[in-house]
């Protein structure tokens, strides 16, 4: 990594400085996001095609005649590792919640495209054969894993559980979730199509950090006075550590899609708030000016780290979710019926905004930030 | 790991020694199959069933009407740590035939129950962003991903290639693929009711150690005069170094059970020969005597490494695929024309034996080794 190590004096702590350097990562992307394209004719073998608009959206779909199937595979990242540190420090293991994440990070993902999710695969990598020895955290990670399933009507297929001395770290997993799930009717499919000037911008609460910016967030934690026990909130919420509310689990927001189609809304598109944050809501290929007018609550522990890390709101809202965890495009007069269907799951919602004629900018009214086309280039 | 380190003389190495103790991953095992099973029912929201039978199998299948879907996520393992010391003597990377082995773990999987695999993802979890840095690596992997997927004739849909520091060691990286495929026509479905006594066992050919039992192979190493670069086989196959042999990449064998279905010839069973060696010949449930009267031709750095571990042929053909990358259960008439399909997809293939009424047991006669049901418990 070409820039790990960041100052040890209090200043603005970047991404990049938290270890994540995208320009090597990024020609690669490029090259492999070609290749990948470059596949679909293999289809035809088969009598299908893909739906060629989703290589840029967030699952792939394929057209088997009757329905579409997504398919997906989606990584945790790195915030098993605060799991870890606060399991030391609290005695408890937080796995049930990693593996809600885990769930969250696919199904979350394959939901965007108007996809019904099925099952999902468990990709558990450890360091070596010892991690699964530690019975209290493996059976958390089985017992989470088994009720994000079931929160999400899905089928736990199986998975992978490989010991990988010499390439996960010792005392390390490396979790992941593969998940396959149908577009059934057909007319669920949300790949963009149907956008359009006039729609209300739905946004989704977030449960905190969710499992995106943990980079960030851990090496904050070398900065606070009393390290992952740091209160975050002291005034109204005594006793949260800064560890503990990175580890809210994410919201599995497929209950809400599933009730949207129970309640006669197709959305029109959806996006899920992760790496880039809010800048994801410019993830439509279409030149459309997105204008917020209504900002969700800013859970404690992202509020924490905006004052800490020192980022004034522009960095915060293209790095964090900033209490939006999902966006979900609809006609205006879905809009606040859309709400109450999210509510009634039991997760908080608002009409943030409106979609609207005019070159690709986001503006962020209440705090007057904008960000244009090249502020996120995901294709 | 409790046996990470073997004995510094020459003796029989185990796979034990070698640095995998399945004894504290199995417990886990268990318990996330029977937490996996319990979430069946969650099908029968969306109208669909899972397939029962597949439960055990090495895809999981679900009923969705029309057709099964089949899906799978697969680990390629720590082949690529030899991959890794091969660049570092030869100079040039060995990711294209990595790629392919990862694909092959999951699509051999896959197709055991009759699948057509139609999409791939691509997991590939580095240690730090620098990993993806390293063009020429980079451009193999990229490369030989996509020669893979159109020998299989899938779509590759997409992936994950996160940077984990701090979860994937510097250097590595964690390499899976996740297969979405269909079951189409149904008839196609393949776990196990078909099997019957009489049946021939057909066996395909392995290209070398495929990925499994590397562990043990690394481990050797260290005993040989030359390291990596020792040569196997000096009389038959001067200058083929035993990283270069280890690195053969594993066949797809998903030409073969296409063409296969296009001949008119369905498999009362398929195993994929992986983890176990040949003990997988023993995977059905069911009571049968699997008779084997002749063997493949093996590897040989097979027989390299059978010799340096001084494992007797009981404990080679336990752990290692001794030449049977595949075995394809079919009716006897079928059984010449199935080992000309293979053929003609390039693929070396034999009537190696026959499916007997009797007690659970393989008899490899040629070599007087017998694997009774105790030696395999995989459900």
């Amino acid at each position: 990594m070409s820039s790990s190590h960041a100052p040890s004096n209090p200043g603005t702590l970047s991404y990049e400085q938290a270890g994540v350097n995208y320009d090597l990562i990024d020609p690669l992307k490029v090259s492999a996001q070609r290749a990948a394209a470059s596949t679909a004719t293999q289809l035809g073998r088969h009598g299908f095609t893909e739906v060629a608009a989703s290589r840029g959206e967030s699952a792939y779909v394929v057209d088997v005649g009757p329905f579409y199937i997504a398919s997906i595979v989606e990584c945790l990242g790195s915030k098993a590792l605060v799991a870890d540190e606060m399991a030391t420090l609290t005695g408890r293991s937080w796995y049930d919640g990693i593996a809600q994440d885990t769930i969250a990070m696919a199904v979350n993902d394959l939901i965007t495209v108007g996809a019904t999710p099925l099952v999902v695969q468990a990709y558990w990598a450890a360091g070596g054969s010892d991690w699964f020895g530690d019975a209290q955290r493996a059976q958390a990670l089985v017992a989470g894993w088994k009720k994000a399933c079931e929160v999400c009507n899905v089928a736990w297929g199986g998975g992978e559980t490989p010991a990988l001395a010499g390439i996960v770290e010792a005392g390390r997993i490396d979790l992941a979730a593969s998940c396959t799930g149908l577009i059934n009717p057909k007319q669920r499919l949300s790949v963009g199509d149907g956008l359009q000037a006039g729609d209300a911008i739905v946004l989704l609460d977030a449960s905190g950090i969710h499992a995106n910016g943990l980079s960030l967030a851990r090496k904050l934690v070398e900065r606070l006075p009393n390290g992952w026990l740091t209160e975050v909130d002291p005034v109204n919420h005594p006793g949260l550590t800064y560890g503990a509310a990175l580890l809210a689990p994410t919201p599995l927001y497929s209950p809400v899609t599933e009730a949207l189609w129970a309640a006669g809304i197709v959305p029109h598109y959806c996006a899920n708030i992760t790496g880039h944050g809010w800048r994801k809501l410019l993830r439509h290929p279409a030149a459309f000016t997105y204008r917020i007018h209504t900002l969700p609550p800013v859970p404690p522990v992202l509020k924490f780290i905006q004052h800490h890390a020192q980022h004034d709101d522009r960095e915060a809202y293209s790095t964090l979710n900033m209490g939006a965890g999902f966006a979900i495009f609809v006609a205006a007069e879905d809009a606040e019926r859309t709400v109450a269907v999210a509510q009634a799951q039991g997760i908080g919602a608002r009409i943030a905004g409106v979609v609207e004629a005019g070159p690709k900018q986001l503006l962020i009214e209440p705090i007057g930030v904008r960000f244009g086309d090249d502020d996120l280039q995901l294709r």
